[in-house]
């Protein structure tokens, strides 16, 4: 019997949909679910395609090549541990282990050390797209040993999306948790991306007054120009859904209670742990954790009043025009923030990341793709050790003409009411980034105050403490 | 020879303050360092107290009473272990160890169960109030094993903080880490309070263009109304101090550089795992990260450009009044964050809290110290089952009359370009908080879009998932 160059484990949709996706590439996959019941689903689906059902772990070990390439798409954490313990004494030295799962990355640095003992190769990869990415190409992300991942690389190039230049979206990130991280801080990003549409949504539906047609003309009219993505292609295309069961337009009879899964809190912990100020995609996390309070916020509303503003009485085409370039600057100050953390991970770990080459594999298949992350790809070519991108010529030139907008929208919506903390954020960030001086002096004399922590001074090195009690 | 009833390990300056401040109340104390010279160095400055100097972990045991009552101040961490490790096996059943450390509470529950094996006690304490606040009277936040504290009560008790009411500042908090986990929420309130008082700082600075002289006025004057507190007096106190090297005013050779040791940071962390929206103090603990980076914002402040915004025109006396309101509407928000975190970590460990209590102990002797502490005492006492102190009349009454103010104050300071991020985190939650309705009715709809990730609906229960491509 012939051997299959590849299998992957776990046959829920993600699974299921990338060995489809490796099978139209032109190879036999072999195919393993716990459930048997569910490889055989899967089967049924798949009529036509050379997938390899196999009914044991020691079946689907067999059944493949020497070294073995074995793609893990199971639930992270408890999920992928029991799989691997299972698998470990089936395999071979040299084999490779690649786990596709949202894992957190201190796990995947656990498992490549554990692994490596028996010879064996971990890779752990982002892989982001969704369903639809990982069936026609997604955005991979792995991280892990170098030599492993050139035996992978020509099959993960083949079925990775492939960029408007054609480029395939996938790129060696680095070593151990590396890839996975990366995946971590786009899913970060893309908590801010999705914050920050919602804040536009709110500030034209609540300050302007834009009905749903009227807001998917402008996302539709948005996306023509420099905020042209994925997300702002599906809002436009959302405001135009109708729901089948009412007649009311479908947004507005989804509830206000947004779900997460936890990469975009890693991502906001590991900030803090960095030392990275990373405010904007934290608001989001947090906004999340808000709307989720439903009963709450509807109680609240009964008690807490808001302020007595009168209506909007600007330009509305003028305004709306200010609400684009707003957000265009948070979005951009969000991804200087995402980078920024991810430069400050690299360090930390030594993993010698490619900031180019990141948002390069981000342009297409994945959930962030976006016609500025160009800019983001150039600006690194440019400067490969730019400290952050606010600070590259593109990044500056739009965020010093559009404050002037993004000012404007968070003091409109500030008055009137509508909550924009990842625009707020965005502005604070800049204006703090932007200042030589901050009033933090006044927190160190009062650290110094009443714990002696001591201060520095401004014209003179060392640190200094005063008898305040004395003064 | 006669034994004492209380020793304490650690002779920096916190733990032979306190050994000064049990002394003052009647007790002898056992005294040892690690390093004997500094012994030596603590009898030399202890002429007149009884304190009883011990050169080994051994003759220290030994000079206590049974049960032994021994306070650990030394360094959180390593330092705690180490010690807990040597002394151990000189222990008898029953004995306390007391850590009053700033300490994870994960590990002070991880070491409050391994004592436990041995019959032994363990106490983790909050202790705060500086070195002063240790000499004559901190606030004290211990928890652990209800019948091992009854056994220190006495002794705690006499060296609190005293309220002005005469209560004394301490109070059993709960099981386990719950008294380092108030603690460490104590400190981030902590940033968070200090984060306002620089940001107020910044605004009457650089917007009404106040001098260091007219800035101690207003503290001044502040500190007289329902600001009152310790922070608000020494931000006043620190306005007039003169540097004597320069004659200039010494908060202005401070470097704007703030440090911090990391309980700010864990506060947020375990926000984040709790899924409570501590936007406030986050934001406040990124803006020392911020601060931090000096070297960068001084080279990003030659390349970015602020607002072309004219000066400040509206009145002085009425904006700085929309400042004060500005500020005691924001830490209102900011112990509303904190006291629903402290509410959240209760239930998720079922330490059964008693917030009053908590409040009531804050109100001397800690840094926080404040007048508006008794308005929580209150609002607790109202309904001790409060879900946010936000629906509490008198909070409610402030945050809704002094809504404008902040709103007017935030406004301004983005569009001159003075960085407000815990102000404008108020608002932003203020207005989240108290919103029936929510935009994330459009994350649910993308999650979905790109996920099918499931919604709910606002007519009726249950997940649904819709064929967006084909909408």
């Amino acid at each position: 019997m012939s051997k299959q160059k590849i299998g992957v484990i776990g046959m829920a949709v993600m699974g299921r949909n990338l060995a489809w996706n490796i099978e139209s590439r032109g190879h036999a996959v072999s195919i393993y679910n716990r459930t048997k019941s569910r490889t055989d689903e899967v089967m049924e689906e798949s009529k036509g395609k050379k997938l390899v059902p196999t009914d044991s772990l020691e079946a689907f070990v067999d059944s493949l090549e020497k070294p073995r390439r074995i793609l893990l798409m199971v639930q992270a954490g408890k999920g992928t541990d029991a799989v691997i313990e299972e698998l470990r004494p089936l395999l071979d030295k040299g084999d490779i282990v690649i786990d596709g799962g949202n894992t957190y990355y201190k796990d995947t640095v656990r498992r490549g050390e554990e692994l490596a003992k028996d010879g064996l190769h971990f890779i752990g990869t982002g892989v982001s797209g969704g369903e639809e990415g990982a069936l026609k190409g997604p955005s991979i992300m792995p991280g892990g040993p170098r030599d492993a991942y050139d035996l992978v690389a020509p099959i993960l190039t083949e079925i990775a999306a492939k960029a408007p230049d054609g480029e395939p979206c996938v790129t060696y990130i680095g070593p151990g948790g590396a890839g996975h991280y990366v995946k971590m801080v786009h899913n970060g990003i893309e908590y801010g991306d999705m914050q920050l549409i919602a804040e536009s949504y709110a500030v034209l539906k609540h300050v302007v007054g834009l009905s749903n047609e009227e807001l998917a003309d402008v996302y539709d009219e948005w996306n023509k120009g420099e905020l042209d993505s994925f997300l702002i292609e599906i809002t436009a295309r959302i405001f135009r859904r109708k729901d089948e069961k009412t007649g009311k337009m479908l947004v507005d009879v989804i509830l206000d209670r947004a779900a997460q899964k936890g990469t975009g809190k890693w991502t906001s912990q590991s900030a803090l742990d960095l030392g990275v100020p990373l405010t904007l995609i934290t608001e989001s996390v947090f906004a999340r954790v808000l709307s989720s309070m439903k009963d709450e916020r509807v109680e609240a509303s009964k008690h807490l009043k808001g302020p007595e503003a009168g209506k909007f009485s600007g330009d509305r085409k003028a305004f709306i025009e200010a609400v684009r370039k707003a957000l265009y600057m948070s979005k951009l100050i969000s991804y200087a923030q995402g980078f920024a953390q991810l430069r400050a991970a690299s360090e930390e770990n030594q993993w010698d990341l490619h900031y180019g080459d990141i948002a390069k594999i981000f342009r297409a298949g994945c959930i962030i793709r976006a016609r500025f992350l160009q800019k983001i790809m150039d600006a690194y070519k440019t400067d490969p050790k730019l400290k952050n991108l606010l600070l590259d010529p593109y990044f500056r030139d739009i965020v010093q003409g559009y404050q002037g907008a993004l000012r404007e929208v968070v003091a409109e919506a500030v008055r009137i009411g509508v909550p924009v903390p990842g625009f707020s954020a965005a502005i604070a960030y800049y204006d703090s980034y932007r200042a030589d001086v901050l009033p933090a002096n006044l927190i160190q004399a009062q650290r110094d105050f009443f714990g002696a922590h001591t201060f520095e001074r401004v014209d003179e090195k060392g640190s200094f403490h005063a008898e305040w009690a004395q003064g």
